[in-house]
């Protein structure tokens, strides 16, 4: 699958980019910078390359980049959540629109901040319009246990979405992180899964951890 | 300590007031019925009574439960929440307040619901004022696996709150229960806390879980 990720040289973005391309997806990282996009990627597939018969991963700008994409994954800062949005509009039409955005208001990071819409996917899916369906997934895996694509970060991942196909794409990108995904119900449960992240960052300041994580318990095996 | 469990005839009543009442502590149940609160806390006594001395469960209305405590628990389903607070107002002065309601709104209990103030737990400090603290806690245990006093849950609990007396409190009352608790930052994220409580219910059907529960991942040894 060709997976866009937009915001993709930030934190998150290269864990996400060697994880799936490991997995067998061709990655492209988009960037408001194209330039810096592809050196990203240039970065990202030299340290990676080697394994496994190499790893795809390209960049571009935004645009380009979920142009060339199926599945569109969104990790930017909310302060350009929305113009990102509309900047790519053009090509993610249809598309499933994975958004990973927690509506941070710094400097206090770790409190919760409801944005106008309750959450930023919903906030999303208002932009993108119905026939463009939205998942709320990933806001709670730590980008330091990401990075490391042979480590296995104690966390599940909690995916909401209205959509059936968002859904399924979702949980099976998740799979392919090496992570157990669960059905967190509709989109508008992304309240919950975003306003969890200021949590999770007090937590982090609270207890020195170097990336607090969530598991469910009492989940039968095999589930995810 | 003495603790008032208003609402405690409830699900959740019950596995607390055993659990406190063998931690040493003088429970006293709470609701609108008074004979029903009696009752019930000498349907607890009995059953628990042989354990480890005796245990001490009270039953009374709402308003003499909240009088004869030093902490206040409230446990009533959020249509009754506002109601219940006023109700109970005259004797809860100056007491540490902890709000384990959740905003639900049936019969869509898997869909998280904001309230007009937000989070529950900020409608009830804004009812009492400030000079009664309020923590927002116990959102997350499953009443099935405290009705169990023998069992440990694996479930952490997360306590917010703006007040230190009320986090302390809170935080030590959670290890009587044979539970973790977590210091989750400001009473404004109890906002992610209630939300929370949906998604583990949609986990519950979805995955036809007895009871989901939440650990957190790479907090320290020896906390809570």
């Amino acid at each position: 699958m060709r997976i866009a990720i937009i915001g993709g040289t930030g934190k998150e973005g290269g864990g996400l980019a060697i994880r799936w391309a490991r997995a067998g997806h061709v990655v492209v990282i988009g960037s408001r910078d194209g330039d810096r996009a592809r050196e990203r990627a240039a970065e990202l597939t030299r340290g990676h390359g080697a394994i496994a018969g190499g790893v795809q991963i390209e960049g571009g700008d935004n645009l380009s980049a979920a142009s060339a994409a199926e599945v569109v994954v969104l990790t930017v800062p909310y302060a350009a959540h929305a113009e990102t949005l509309r900047a790519i509009l053009p090509a993610i039409a249809g598309k499933v629109l994975i958004d990973v955005t927690v509506p941070l208001k710094p400097p206090k990071v770790s409190r919760v901040h409801l944005p106008p819409g309750r959450a930023a996917a919903l906030e999303a899916q208002e932009i993108v319009g119905p026939a463009t369906p939205v998942a709320a997934a990933l806001h709670h895996v730590s980008h330091a246990h990401l990075a490391d694509p042979d480590a296995v970060p104690h966390c599940d991942v909690l995916v909401a979405a209205d959509d059936e196909r968002a859904r399924t794409t979702s949980l099976a990108l998740v799979r392919d992180l090496g992570l157990r995904g669960l059905d967190a119900g509709p989109l508008e449960n992304a309240i919950a899964l975003e306003s969890l992240t200021p949590v999770l960052i007090h937590l982090n300041k609270r207890y020195k951890s170097p990336g607090a994580g969530i598991i469910f318990t009492e989940i039968p095996e095999g589930t995810g």
